[in-house]
């Protein structure tokens, strides 16, 4: 038995360790896990909140500990306010370091984290958050933007991408939403088809996909989810948002863009592809005013949402403005933020207008004219209405209504 | 035989109706057509013109109604000053309600509409002209656009397609022109495809095909056009021009362009461009810049005509001149008008300027040199000129000449 | 003996010409070759230098009529300053015009005239020399371009064409290019695929291929490079540069740009291009901003340099300046040029501004130390650094150096 343990461990002198501290860390935990040849599990904590917490963390960490069955190890927690979820997807990540096993600790799903979103659900605002960063994470959702964006690829340094991905897993089940669709941003390449097995098997709703250059690049990621999805027994719709960040992608917009009826939107952005194309951003966009109109043609084209790049300037709100303004009027359907402060300015500005909500108005009118009379097509005075004109007039209604612009009961009155 | 003619009736009950009445029209005609089983044919004209043409209305109803073997029927017509080609359509169109046949009441041919058109005609202008409308059909002529669209499409509403089918039949064979292209709109998918049998036997000279999207959109119309001119026995070229107004469409314009051989020109419709881009049209027109940049650059790359979206108000002819202005110098060769005001402002500014015509005429001259010594090649100091800029020089000469803005006899001044 | 020699000869009637007279020429010859039944080599000089130069013009002559086998002929030779390597060439087209061989008569090759050029050289500047203007050439290196062509297409007369070629192969020998790429501009088309003969088997850096519109053009260029490449046993990187000047090569710039991997920059020419499309240039350039915006796109996408085309106004220096700012912003790596005077102002502006150097050697320190760690990956701060980010600061580095911008030992300070 106890050499059947010993197999187990990758190295006897190893420390396994994760997580975050210092001054400015708060939600987050360190932990040092260090397997011995005996003496059991010691574990010593070291927290501010120790006299009101020490327990809860002691019984979570022997908890954890004993489902990798691990018997002996000298184990140091150093809590900054840790929620359970936290806790849990740090030891495991320290816990892996030194032990081999295909097993997980998953602490039981919240109900409201198995909610779909439909594939044309209102994406103004999607925020970026790190996704080895507990801080920001805990309350993000109360800032009501229409996605939070756990991101394992540019937000998280190299050597925090294994345990970052122990924490997006846990976050997916345990953190709330507050509504918000649960994205997560997975890596380029192999590393990135290895996050899906952490994101998948948890309903997340959509996956970013970053810096595709082609339709393969697309394929590789929906493969991978379907597998994943059949390997476990699931049947949620989970969406996927190729990232734009390239010549090469900018090319093959339109392929990427029909490469698998799963993809829902297709997003731009501009840092990488303006150091790819070796020029500098500006605000006017002209470097980029090609490059984001291909975007907006190949979504629409192939029936999707175009989404602009994040605005990196996040203390310019009147910049931000205009910018969200300028992306409206090219035809893009929202955009990423990388600071809460965003959203409301993002939501503002991408909703529809007096004169949108007036004209979208007139178009459903019509539509519900001739479906009451049973015809088959729709017209506004002598012009046929196509049905996806019709089916703007009806997004349009419906943001209104969302963003508060229309009030729910309008035909009534 | 009273069985016989029984059987072509659709409905004993109903009554075929046709055309336009109430205050504001002029120059049409409404038909009511009521088969009866017995009683001979009854007639009852309404007409502030009666006491003139009364007879001559009564004597082409009566042909009309003796080709379509209708043999009792009661039939009213109310008179707004039509000409005999519209009231023939309107009986036609009204006893095709309530007889099944397929024979047609065709008058006799105006000569002077079997004229064919080179491909590459000069396009600077089409003045749209509603298909079941026959005040703006009349004079529309007179204004002298380069081509006038009989519109069955977005012009026409759906109650009212069947009926304007036989006012543009008619309309191509007895409504003069006076030297404008004979083109006709049809609608999209397969009602289109039937638009045709009314339009490819009756010498159309051109065919504007709506919400192209790929080549096989021009394709089913080509090849259908292609069948009707052989069932016909016509050899008379038939052009195309495929509308670009979706995202799609914008993304396939080079395969649109190059489909067939016989399309001549591509236009690009805005307003439901933007619908489908999600965007409103501005005056800048910045949204639709790569679309047009795509459409112009398409066209040329396949040898053919790019043709620019209509502007539609009708009443600034200040905005109209600018719009023309940056149309040609992103190289469109024309745009369509829907008010006849509008054809002198954008024959005036597509028209070639002094400097143009000053540059065609040397680059025509050192042409006329190197053909008369007998050299392959042209060149203009130490430039060889290619062959596509010796054509754009002489399309410029005869532009300017036919525009009045060169003597065409300038080579011997 | 004497038919042997006779049926050599194209015509014995006919003179051979070459090369320019006239008040304005300098560093060029006319030469007239009339081959004669009887009667010898009988060779006159006019030259103002004839006192000095004369028995040297009059040994190089004899040495080619030598080499050519050509016995008995009158020789005309009208000097204004032609160093050897134009006065053979003059002698060899002239001889060839009535004298039909194989054989070609060489200088010795200059050593410095066989150095090789990386694919991903600097190529700010290119300026264009007329391949038939010897007084052009010859100093035109001290002027430090990035490159120097030796143009045989637009700048060549149809009746000068011939000529040109022997020229420009002696010119490829024996002129200095002061450390400049040894570039060629062949004909389109056949003329272009012989012009090959005449320049790759003498160390050509790089192929201009004018006219391109699809990815066809270059590889019918490419493939006679290999073969000649093969045939004269040479295995020196020649490296091409496809010319998009036409609405068709800009539909398919991704193609060409991806035709060869021995295609190193794709440039675009805005005089034909406008012309194609009915246009007019201008000074903003709206007209072209959908072709430039391809052409940056495409090559980027195929890992080439994008180049602009030329500016014609050789007088203006701030609106050329302000063009290059435009063109980098936009993402060009370097422009034509068509006099000396414009390559100063061209490699000032297109030359990395104090913040782009600051930013590469941040993220070239990242990716020393990376190295130095032997990390697979390079992150500065949070973001990881993509290896063609990398890339573009180590380019932008040595740019900065090789424009006096940075010490070169800008690291040890």
């Amino acid at each position: 038995m106890y050499l059947c343990v010993l197999e187990n461990y990758n190295d006897m002198d190893k420390t396994g360790t994760a997580g975050n501290r210092g001054p400015d860390i708060r939600s987050d935990v360190w932990v040092e896990v260090s397997p011995v040849l005996s003496g059991g599990i010691q574990i010593s904590i070291k927290s501010k909140v120790k006299a009101l917490y020490g327990r809860q963390i002691r019984e979570l960490a022997e908890a954890v500990l004993r489902f990798f069955e691990l018997e002996n190890a000298h184990v140091f927690i150093e809590d900054a306010g840790a929620v359970d979820f936290v806790l849990a997807a740090r030891l495991e990540a320290a816990i892996k370091q030194v032990v081999q096993t295909d097993k997980e600790f998953l602490l039981p799903l919240l109900e409201e984290n198995k909610t779909t979103i439909r594939k044309d659900a209102f994406r103004f605002s999607r925020l970026y958050l790190p996704g080895n960063s507990p801080k920001l994470m805990i309350n993000a959702g109360v800032h009501k933007p229409n996605g939070l964006i756990l991101d394992l690829e540019d937000a998280v340094a190299p050597a925090k991408k294994f345990e970052a991905r122990f924490l997006v897993r846990n976050a997916l089940r345990n953190l709330r939403f507050y509504g918000a669709e649960r994205m997560v941003r997975i890596n380029q390449g192999a590393r990135g088809l290895e996050d899906l097995e952490f994101v998948i098997p948890h309903f997340a709703n959509l996956i970013l996909i970053p810096k595709c250059e082609e339709a393969e690049d697309v394929l590789r990621v929906t493969e991978k989810t379907k597998q994943l999805l059949t390997q476990n027994k699931l049947d949620n719709p989970v969406w996927f948002m190729p990232i734009i960040e390239s010549a090469k992608g900018v090319m093959n917009t339109y392929q990427i863009a029909c490469a698998d009826p799963h993809v829902a939107a297709m997003a731009i952005g501009l840092e990488d592809y303006t150091a790819d194309m070796g020029t500098s951003r500006t605000n006017e966009g002209t470097e980029s005013f090609f490059a984001r109109s291909m975007v907006v043609n190949a979504a629409r084209a192939a029936g999707i949402q175009p989404i602009d790049s994040v605005f990196s300037d996040v203390s310019d709100m009147v910049a931000l403005a205009k910018n969200v303004k300028r992306s409206k009027a090219l035809g893009f359907d929202g955009m990423g933020c990388i600071h809460p402060r965003q959203i409301k300015v993002v939501h503002e500005n991408f909703a529809p207008d007096a004169a949108e909500i007036e004209k979208a108005k007139r178009i459903f009118l019509a539509f519900k004219e001739a479906e009451a009379k049973g015809l088959g097509v729709v017209s506004l005075g002598s012009k046929m209405i196509d049905p996806p004109v019709v089916k703007r007039a009806i997004t349009t209604i419906e943001l209104a209504v969302n963003t508060g612009k229309l009030n729910v009961n309008w035909m009534e009155s």
